[in-house]
C-alpha cells in the first residue's frame, strides 16, 4: 500500500461525487455528452465563471491537456513551458501525439513558474518556414512544485502571449487548490488574466475520473469536438462524468476540498520546516510540499512504512501531498516519525 | 429524451457495478493501475478466460479499438475490416489517429460480416514497399448488424490471418451478447479461435464507463503500457474502472444481462416480423434489430415520442437496441405502437 | 534491365530539361524556392494556367499528393478516391502520414475513374462527430488505368463537391499525358472545371525529378508553406528544381512529349487489339495500355527479355507504358515479338 | 541577390556531380532504386566506410534527419540533441512530425557541442511509462555553430548511449567538412567511434539534392524502406540522386571540396580576428564563421552589397560559410570591406 501522501490520486473520492454518480444512474439519457447533466454542467460553469463559454468533459488529465493544446497548436508549432511541467515530463509524449508532432519548448524558471521576461526572450521564428511556429504558452496552476502564479504574473504573460500571437493554454489540474490559496473568483484567474482554454481538473481533488476542457475564447472551439470523439475521451454515457463535475462544482465542493488539502499541506510544511535534516525544496502555496531529507529520516520515515519516491521533479526531494480528506492526525503522525528518524 | 430503444448507452449501469464503485470508494489504493482491484481484474480473466493474458483498463470503446489497433499495426499498415465495422464508421477516424496512417480497407459481406474468402482476396502487396502493408484483420463480436460470427467462422478467418501474417483483432463492444448468443465459452470465441487481442466492452451492457485491452498473444503486447498511458486511457484512479470489470466479470453478471438484452432483442425481431410494412434488414443474432419501417410506420412511432435515428449503418433501416435492463412491457409497447401504426 | 514498357520512371530525361539543369548551375541563388528560376515558374504558369495561382515545386509524385491531401483534409477528415488511385495503392500510406490521419474512402467506378453519382451517394455524416468528416475528392487526370476524365466528368464531380463542401485536387501526375488527350487548356481541365489544388507532374514525362503542388484556390494555400517544408520537399537548392519545370512548360515542350507517348500508346493499343490472346483490360486514352494476355504470349515476350510485371492495379492485365521518348521502332518489335509468341 | 556567404546552399553544384547527371541520363534503369547506380553507391560507401552497411539515398537534409530519427525513435521517445542544433531548430518540427511526436530533449552545451556528461545526467525514467522513453542521442557533425566533436568526445557520447541504451545518430549534413578537418577516417568517425546511423550530407557540399541515410547498425534498418517510400524520400528517378553521390565520392572529391571551404573559413576568421569591432562567437573549426560585428561594420558590410542575416543560431552573430567553391579573392573582398568599415 502506498503512503497515502505519495499522491492525490490515491485517495478516494468524496460522498458527494459517488452520491451524484449513484443518482444520476437513473432514467434515460442521450449519449455522448447530448444529456441532461453535461447541458446542466455548461451552465454552472458559465455561472462560476462569470462568462459564455463552451465545455467538454473528460476522463483524463493527460488527455484533458493534449486535447486543449492540441487544438491550440498546429502539426509543427511550438508549446512554451516549464521544464518542469506536467505536460512536458509526465504525460509519456501525449501532446505531441494529439498535435501531430508539436515542439514542447522547455523553459526555465524559479518554483517551477515562468515569467513573461524569460517567455518573451525565448519565442523567435514566426513566419520563417524553417523555424516551428510560436503558438501557444501553458501555464500550470497550481505547478507542480506546489507553487501559484500570482494574477498579475498571469496577465504579465498573457500579455507577451498576446503580442507575440500566442494562446494561452492553463492546465488546471490542480486548478481548485490554486483557487483557494489565491482567494480570487474562478473568472479572475482565467479569461480576465487572458487564458483562452483551461484544462479543469476534478480527479485528484474528490472525483472518480473527471476533468473538462473549458474555452473561454470560444472561437477557439473550432473543430474541437472531432478532436474529443476521435481521442476517446467523448464518452459514450457521458452522463456519469458531468454528474461528478457538476457535484464538484455545487456548493463550493471544490473549494472546500482544496482548502481542506491546502491547509494541511501547510502544517506539513510548518512541521518540517522545523525539523533539523528537513528543508524545503519550494516554498508551499496550494497542497503540494516537497522537502529535501537527511538519510536518518528517509530511512525512518521508510521503516514506519511510508513508500517514498523521489521519482518526482528533479528527484533531489520528496513530494508529499495532501487530499482532500487528508486529515491532521495523519499529517502530525507523519512529522513526528520524521521528528524522531531526524534525532 | 431519447427513446429508450435508440443505443445501449442511453441506459443506466446496473446495480452491481455501482454498488462496486461505491465499495471501492474506500482506503488508499496505488494509482494508474497499480491497484488491488486492477490485479484482481487480471486475475478473474485469466481464470475466465483460461489462460495467461495482459489487460490494460480503458474507458471508451473507440480508444480501446484505436489502442489495440495501433499496438498491431504500423504506421503504413493496413487493417481489413467490414465496410460497416465500428471502426471504420463510427469513431472519427480515431483509428488512423492512433496508429499514425494506418489504412483501414472496407470490405464487403453479408450481414455485417467479413468472410475467410474475401479476405484472402483482399490481401495483396506484402513486402513491396509501394503499398501500405497487410497488419491486421478486426471482426466485430456481435456485429455492428446484430449478427453473429460461427465460431469456425471465426477460424477460418484467422486461418487467412496466420497464412498471411496479419494478426487476429476482435472488437467486442458487444462481447457478452455475442457470448451469450452462441452458447460458448470466452476462450474458444478468442484464443482458441485465433484471436490475438480483444476489446473487451462492458459500457453497452452495464458498466458506466469500462473496458479493456486483453492480450492473449502477450508477446504482442510489446510498448503496449507507454502507448496507453500516452493516450490518456490509463486513469490515475483506475481503481474505479478495474472494480467495475470486476463487478461486471463476477457471477455471470455480464451474462445475465446480455441473455435479457438478446432476449428482448428477439422478442423485438420477432414482433416486427408480424408486423406488415416492417421488415428485418438483418438477422436478429444479439441484442439490435435493424428494421425497414413503412412510412406510416415511422410516422406513427414518431407521434407516440420514439425518436428515430436512420443514420445508423447504410441509413435505410432503423435501429432498436435492447439494453441490460430493457423490459418485456417496453418492448410490447413498441410493438404495439408499430402495429398500430401500420393499419 | 527492366523492359523499356515497364513504367516511365525508367526512362532519361529529356534534353531540354538536362540543360535547364546545366544552365542553371552558375551563380548565386537564394535557397528553399526564393530563386530566380522559382519565381520564373511561378510566372510562366500563371501564364498558361491564365490565372493567378500559387506554386511549391516538389520532387516526389507521392509527396506532391500527400501535401496537397493534407493541407485540403483534416486529420479526422476523408478524401473520396476511386479504389485503384495511386493515393490508395500506391503511396504505402503517405497520404495518411502527412495528413495525420486522414481515411481514404476507396470508390469503385468504370475504366478507373470515379463518377459524380457514387460520389454523391458515398458522402455522409457531415457535421456528425462520431464519422470521419467529408473534406477532399481526388481525381486521377489521367487515370491509373491509363484513362482520362472529360470535361464535364470532371465539372459534375466538382459541382458534387460544391455541393457537400469538399475540395476538388487533381493527381496530375500524367497531367500533359490527358491534357494532350483531351486537346483542350490546362485552365479548362483545371479551375475552370472546379478543381482547386493540383498535383502537377513533370518526372515521369521527362524531368529528373520535379513536380509541384498548384494552387488554383490560393486561399486554401493556408500554412502549406510549414508542412512544405517540414516534409522534407523544400529543397535548400530549389533552383534545380524549377528549372526543370519551367524548361518542361516552355515551348510546349510538355505537351510535345505527351502527344509522342500517348501516340506510341495508341500504336501499341492498335496492334495489341489485331493479336489474338491479347485483350485490352481498359480503353487507352494516354500513354498506358493495359492488356490481358494468354499465356503463350507471356511466356513469349519472356523469352525475349521483356520483364513483365503483373503487379499493377488488379494483377489481371500487363502494363505495357509509352515514355515521352519511345520509338515506333521500339513498339513493333514488342508487337512482333507478343504476334510471334501468339501463334 | 544573397550574399555568397550566406549559406552554403546559395552556391551551385560541382562539375563532376554535373557530369555525372548528364551521363546518368543514358538507358533504361529500373526505377526506385533498383538501378545500377543505386548498387554502385552502396558498394563504393561500404569501401570508404570499410565496413556492410545499408545507404538511402534521398535528396533532403530536414528529411534525411527525420527519417533516421523515426526508425530510431518510438512516438513517445526522447531524442537528446544539442539546443542550437539544425534537427531542433531549423526543420520546422520534421522530426516530431515523421517519428509521431518524439520529444526533443534540447541540451546546453559550449560552443554548440553536446557533452557525455550533461547527456548522463539528462537522461531519465526509462521504463516509466509516465516519461517520454529514452531513445536517441543526435550528434551534428561539424556541429551548426561550426565546431567539430573530437573522436573522443564522440566515443564518450557513444558510451553514455550504450550503457543507457539509447541509439546514436550522427547529422552529417557537413560531414565532409568534419572530416577533412578532423583529418580521420570515415570509420573512425562513425561506427567505430559508436555511431549506428549517418545523415550523410551532399547538397551543401557540391551536389544538386543528394543525400542519404547510412546503417552502419544494419540490424536498425527494420521498416525502414517504407518510411522511406512513405515519406516521398524514394525517389522514382533515383538513379540521378545515386549519381551525384557516386560522384561526390569518387576520387575523394567530397574532401577536396570540403577542405577549400575549410580553408577559406579559416582564411575568414583570421581576418576577421583581426579587425576591431568582430569578434568570434565560436571556434571556426569547419566552413562556417560566426562573427559578432560592430554596428559600422555591419552598416558598412550591408552598404557593400552583403545581404546580412542574424537569424542564424542565437541571433548574436553573423554567420559567414564558405563553400566548396568560395575563392580567395572572395574572402579578401569581404574583409577588405569590413576592414574598411571598422575605422
Amino acid at each position: 500500500m502506498p503512503n497515502s501522501f505519495a499522491s492525490d490520486n490515491v485517495s478516494i473520492a468524496c460522498p458527494e461525487v459517488i452520491n451524484a454518480v449513484v443518482e444520476a444512474n437513473s432514467g434515460i439519457q442521450s449519449s455522448y455528452g447530448d444529456d441532461d447533466y453535461s447541458r446542466n454542467l455548461r451552465e454552472r460553469l458559465c455561472d462560476i465563471f462569470e462568462t459564455d463559454l463552451e465545455v467538454f468533459p473528460t476522463v483524463s488529465g493527460t488527455a484533458t491537456n493534449a486535447l486543449a493544446l492540441s487544438v491550440l497548436t498546429p502539426s509543427y508549432g511550438k508549446v512554451y513551458c516549464h521544464a518542469l511541467s506536467h505536460i512536458n515530463t509526465d504525460e509519456c509524449g501525449a501532446p505531441e501525439f494529439f498535435s501531430g508532432g508539436a515542439k514542447l519548448v522547455a523553459m526555465e524558471g524559479s518554483n517551477g513558474r515562468i515569467s513573461a521576461e524569460v517567455l518573451s526572450q525565448t519565442i523567435y521564428g514566426r513566419g520563417n518556414v524553417h523555424h516551428a511556429q510560436p503558438a501557444t504558452v501553458s501555464l500550470t496552476q497550481a505547478c507542480e512544485s506546489g507553487t501559484i502564479y500570482q494574477l498579475d504574473e498571469i496577465q504579465a504573460i498573457s500579455e507577451v502571449a498576446r503580442e507575440q500571437g500566442l494562446h494561452v493554454h492553463m492546465d488546471g489540474a490542480r486548478f481548485a487548490n490554486a483557487l483557494a490559496s489565491l482567494d480570487t473568483s474562478p473568472a479572475s484567474m482565467t479569461w480576465q488574466s487572458g487564458v483562452d482554454v483551461l484544462s479543469l481538473g476534478g480527479t485528484k481533488n474528490g472525483c472518480l475520473a473527471a476533468e473538462a476542457v473549458v474555452f473561454f475564447n470560444t472561437k477557439l472551439v473550432a473543430d474541437f469536438p472531432y478532436l474529443h470523439k476521435r481521442s476517446g475521451q467523448l464518452l459514450s454515457k457521458m452522463r456519469f462524468v458531468s454528474a461528478q463535475l457538476e457535484a464538484y462544482l455545487a456548493d463550493d465542493l471544490w473549494l472546500r476540498n482544496a482548502r481542506q488539502a491546502n491547509l494541511m499541506a501547510a502544517r506539513m510544511s510548518e512541521g518540517f520546516s522545523a525539523i533539523p535534516g528537513a528543508e524545503l525544496a519550494y516554498p508551499t502555496e496550494a497542497n503540494e510540499v516537497f522537502v529535501k531529507l537527511s538519510a536518518p529520516i528517509l530511512n525512518g520515515l521508510t521503516e514506519q512504512g511510508y513508500e517514498l519516491n523521489d521519482e518526482e521533479l528533479d528527484g533531489s526531494a520528496i513530494r508529499f501531498v495532501a487530499a482532500w480528506n487528508t486529515q491532521a492526525s495523519e499529517v502530525d503522525a507523519l512529522l513526528a516519525a520524521a521528528r524522531n528518524a531526524s534525532t
